[in-house]
């Protein structure tokens, strides 16, 4: 139907044939890493290759067979509390599927009947009871996708971790191909499969709706708010948990006992690592698949009510996941660049490495995102934004898609260059610990806030141009150029946890510290591009949730959000708050939780005889129940508010008050997410930074147990929440209130405003 | 002209009756301190009272000496800050000053030809050359008012000081009333002052105005933005100095070495003295003179095109200066109240005395405010509303005026909820030291976050009602509410450094520890009460600054102020970032001064024999001398910041974008402004708590020197900067950039928005 080069036919089999391509690459790459041997019976492939345990004389069976059975206590503790959230959060999930169903469903009072459509009203649509059953039903599919993402990778990570462990030993290139190749494999397979399940719905979607594309697409973003929900839960019980572990195992382990990090003395080191798998690369997965669901339906439901939707033009309509299927195969050719066209051969190239990574695929994404605008946009097309007509050239979508991709680039810098340890921010951090405890936080806080300037203008510019060219559909494409290159993306990010359980099961089952040594070295790269990783993830939350505020706005039927009327800025005001809110509790959760950790910890030291002297074992098990009882007690309170509140502000104050709500949310959120995380991250490294003592100025610092060490872990304990727990958590908060206003807007519209209407 | 039963004869004489009033008991306060001689040749009023000195056997002709050198070494420190300071800012603001002239004389080409008015074009004004004239010399009449005020209340608290630790010899109710006079004489004198230079002003400008009442307020909103320019500089500047030295001499002092605070043989000892004069007192005083000028304004400016202005009532004109003046009128007799009709004995009266005043002077203004309501209103007006008209009832303002006083008490009661430890917040702080300075850091973050809950709530709701029954008008008189006691709310303010200064010098004089405990008891109800004061002047800057960006909007001639429009958002979003970005210098300026202030302190305790043991005298000098070019250095930055961005957003961006600036920072701002005040008092009391160990709970974590009181010094030292420098600050930020955008507007309105014009 439009006048693209590439046909409808064409549209539907590149899609799915793209993300099989991709799942296909992650299982090769499960092959690749299931070929380290867990079992001592035999090495890798038949050839012992030189190991440093065998130099030093070590016993190679029995380490391996330690290993083993730690990767199996981390795996059970994580697939447990994984099981016990999902239950928990299963029960709130169908509750609110309820709630979609019965709320949507009474827009047109259940009727069964076909309606006027919401934007051509000489149209007919089918009836709104059909938007509710199918939004209930996209929904449920993205809280199970989100599941499934969150689940596979966690059983990938600690299926990983003790591999890394035991190839460190012949090599620190040979640990690093495991843990990427790992990484690769919950990417490729989060990303491919996000993408799949999303194209199939939509086909099977079309085979009831048929013509009547705004309220297909108006269905599918259930789809968003299913895989945020659930990412919302993931993401603060895991970050609860996380923290609680790590918080409460430093406080007594490094600051009290002086034992090192994951000495398997400590009780509450199990937790720990547990808490790396189900909060950074469970509740991580889960977060990104949510910025994945949501990007894009934000951009179909624009675009559906553009010519396209109208003209039911298929492969433009599609162009979201087209550029999502050029993605895959861009992240599948920078993968290589990792694994296979280069080696990395020591300690100094991990970080170029993985800094390439994101180069390499920005250069080549850019290069695909021109033929997928070329071959899938018709050369001029038209979107309509708020009632008027905007015609777009198919370049100048590209330069919106472009302009996210880059915009996402310059923000990883920049994060890198306020978080990394090579420097001056960082440095300057460090050596305020001199002066103590005190200044390191001041500085550190100062850090963060100056942190988000130049994020925040990149991310200015972007919507800017991408809105001047496409209106709301340009910033919902910027968003997913943003997050274009997630497989990659998400690759680095999970590779960093594994390093690190990696080091912390060396550690555990008493290897040398030389193979410490490089999992440390793998794990201080990782902990950097984490931040990156953040960075990425707050811009394209930025952008998403404005592209579904425009939307909101759109189906809300509001004319314009004027701030100087008092229902409005009362909502921005409020809206501005919520983050702050959030915070308050998540962090309060991480304390509290760790206070109680900190005691059973004490506790154990106290009461335990001959743990101090390595002789018994702890109780790893209590403190496991305390992170996993703590984390599901905490999360609910947190969570009811952020997917409360757009209920609550919509059914009483109405639609105006709502689109307040989200544009204050949106704007303060994304400030105080940028400072968290990059404050997190800067006291960390700044604690690495002393620890390695690499320069003069950090040996002047340290050592490890010095003064201004002790100082700068205590800024290291600070952070913690603000970066793993509050910070991450703060962009699906914006994300998730933008989207459950969106699929709730036909709902608020007809029935919202009661408080307002009464007097 | 008006149907009210005020006579604009009578308003004309009460107005400037009731600020001789004011001043005249503010110099009678004066008188009262004065009675406390610090010369050793006689007592008090000649008959001798009986001393704690003299009961232990000190010697009264050598203490008195002591005090009266420390008190005139403080003073001479401030004072020679001050002037430096003024010299800086002084040559800041002429250069300003010349800018407003050339930028508002630009308007109309430097025309002298009268124009049509902008609101009536029918009817002609005044040329625009005359607003840039007036505005240039109202700003510089707000600077030196302001410039006065901080002046004198630093005088008078330097000058109270001494005398309060004398009294505390006769007994705590002496030196409460002695603190708290002198506390009263710095409020009325501003109030008071304020008000009659406002008056004054605005009957000269008449003379030259006559009937184009629509120019001669809006030239008179330069008196704002003098008064808040000055108190920007004079509270980043002030907070830089005393934080700095505070946060060096405590870090040194009681960290490293283990003596008490105050300790004559800290070098920084009088830097940290002369701080909490510059900082609290005199930057203090000039921000909420700059908010009492700036709601002025705001309130005079949006009627001036209401039917007051436009049937040129001037009874009706002059309501918002009615109020303030019978503003003073209350507040003299609730000062009454704490010093003539009821007495303190003993500690446990200071607190509920010092919160009696509140409760006190807001009941009576209620009714106050329902009197000038009566007779300066009339029973019907009408107020223009971005191009609409709304009739409103005299009733309906005087509930947009209790709203806001009301909303300011209930936001004094939680900031005291939040910060006293009489209450569990702060408690919960305290005993998360239990666990070390990382868990009591995280804690007091996140109750700082939590604070800002229902401020905000109080405030949205303020903003609602006041705006539902006179729109902007109402919100305007809405924040004069909050300050209309303001002197009663500067007298408790001030009164709190003043007790501090007084604990200072008993302890460098060498006097006995019960003198000591009698200061420290009076300092801690100061605390609570300087908590309190910061609430209000945040909650009345939101409104003032809603106010004042609506008016801009007005004068800008924008329609809306669309959310959804790529220029407005982002400037909404970029303005949610400035409070960071000014929080991230102002907080970096204390911690490199306080670094630079450790040094120096370190270096006279190392290298001067005989400190420690106090047989030398250190070298206070140089201690003074660095907090003072610290803060005269780093002030310009985050100044210039502050006063530049408007003008550079207005100019290349134009209005549209500015009004997303100032709404993005406004929201934005209040969040952090009240946690960074909240975090920091809860954090200063919760060591108090320990230190003062009165509860059972308390001594589980005292006493001073344990662990837990280790780290409770930490928490209280990152919040020096939070409470003291970038806080309160911040309520200026966002004041300021709305006040001066609303002074610039005629000139953005023809010149601004160059890049967009552009392309």
């Amino acid at each position: 139907m439009g006048n693209e080069l590439l046909s409808e036919m064409g549209t539907e089999i590149i899609i799915p044939v793209c993300a099989v391509i991709g799942i296909a690459f992650s299982l090769l790459q499960w092959l690749l890493v299931s070929f380290v041997k867990l079992s001592p019976d035999k090495s890798s492939n038949g050839k012992k290759e030189p190991l440093i345990e065998a130099e030093e004389g070590g016993n190679d069976h029995s380490v391996i067979i330690r290993c083993a059975d730690i990767q199996n206590a981390i795996s059970e503790g994580a697939t447990s509390f994984l099981f016990t959230e999902y239950q928990y959060v299963g029960v709130f999930m169908v509750a609110f599927a309820i709630l979609i169903f019965l709320f949507l469903g009474s827009v047109e009072g259940f009727s069964t009947k076909s309606r006027p459509c919401t934007y051509d009203a000489s149209r007919m649509c089918k009836p709104a009871l059909a938007t509710a059953v199918f939004s209930t039903i996209s929904f449920l599919l993205g809280v199970v996708t989100s599941v499934v993402s969150g689940f596979l990778g966690m059983k990938i990570a600690t299926y990983a971790n003790a591999r890394t462990t035991l190839e460190a030993r012949k090599g620190v290139g040979k640990a690093f191909i495991v843990a990427f190749r790992s990484g690769a494999v919950m990417g490729f397979l989060l990303a491919a499969n996000g993408l799949l399940v999303l194209y199939i719905t939509i086909n099977l979607f079309k085979l009831y709706y048929g013509d009547d594309w705004e309220g297909l697409f108006e269905s599918i973003t259930g789809y968003g708010l299913g895989g945020s929900s659930m990412a919302l839960f993931g993401r603060v019980g895991g970050g609860i948990y996380t923290k609680a572990a790590d918080v409460g195992a430093d406080l007594v382990g490094k600051v009290e006992r002086n034992i090192p990090e994951d000495d398997p003395r400590n009780p509450a080191v199990i937790a720990d690592n547990v808490g790396d798998n189900v909060g950074d690369i469970a509740g991580m997965g889960s977060d990104l698949f949510g910025s994945y669901a949501e990007s894009s339906c934000a951009a179909l439901v624009v675009a559906s009510i553009s010519s396209f939707g109208i003209s039911h033009d298929f492969t433009a309509m599609c162009y979201p996941l087209l550029i999502s299927s050029m993605g895959i195969l861009v992240c599948l050719i920078t993968t290589l660049f990792a694994t296979d066209f280069f080696e990395v051969r020591n300690v100094k190239e991990i970080q170029p490495t993985l800094k390439n990574q994101l180069i390499i695929s920005t250069v080549m994404m850019t290069f695909g995102i021109a033929v997928v605008s070329w071959i899938a946009l018709p050369v001029t097309f038209t979107i309509f934004i708020f009632g008027q007509q905007k015609e777009v050239q198919n370049w100048q979508l590209f330069l919106c898609v472009c302009v996210g991709l880059l915009a996402g680039l310059l923000i990883g810098f920049v994060t890198e260059y306020y978080t990394s340890n090579a420097y001056s921010p960082v440095q300057d951090v460090a050596d305020a610990c001199r002066t103590g405890a005190a200044t390191n936080v001041i500085f550190g806080l100062a850090l963060g806030y100056k942190s988000a300037i130049i994020p925040i203008f990149a991310i200015a510019f972007s919507i800017f141009v991408s809105f001047s060219f496409a209106a709301m559909y340009g910033i919902a494409v910027a968003a997913l150029g943003m997050l274009s290159t997630i497989a990659t993306g998400l690759a680095i990010d999970a590779y960093g946890p594994i390093s690190d359980n990696a080091g912390g099961i060396a550690e555990m089952a008493g290897m040398s510290h030389r193979i410490r040594e490089r999992t440390d070295a793998l794990d201080a790269a990782g902990n950097t591009t984490a931040a990156i990783g953040k960075g990425f993830a707050i811009g394209s939350a930025a952008l998403v949730s404005l592209a579904l505020f425009g939307a909101f706005v759109s189906r809300a039927e509001i004319e314009v959000v004027d701030v100087l009327t008092p229902k409005v800025f009362i909502g921005l005001l409020v809206g501005a708050m919520l983050p702050y809110w959030f915070s308050a509790m998540t962090m309060k959760s991480v304390g509290s939780a760790a206070l109680k950790m900190v005691e059973e910890v004490r506790r154990q030291f106290n009461t335990i005889p001959g743990l101090m002297e390595g002789t018994t074992k702890p109780d790893y098990a209590t403190c496991v129940k305390i992170s996993t009882d703590a984390s599901i007690r905490e999360m609910i309170p947190p969570g009811a508010l952020v997917m409360l509140t757009p209920l609550v502000v919509g059914i009483f104050f109405g639609v105006e008050t709502l689109s307040g709500v989200l544009a204050g949310a949106l704007v303060s959120g994304v400030q105080i997410a940028i400072s968290a995380s990059n404050t997190g991250g800067a006291w960390d490294n700044a604690k690495k930074y002393i620890e390695a003592g690499v320069s003069e100025h950090a040996r002047t610092l340290g050592p490890k147990g010095s003064d201004a060490h002790k100082a700068a872990v205590i800024g290291d304990t600070v952070g913690d929440p603000l970066k793993d727990t509050s910070g991450p958590s703060l962009n699906i908060l914006i994300k998730l209130m933008a989207v459950e206003s969106l699929v709730f807007a036909p709902f608020f519209a007809t029935h919202g405003g009661l408080l307002f209407k009464m007097f």
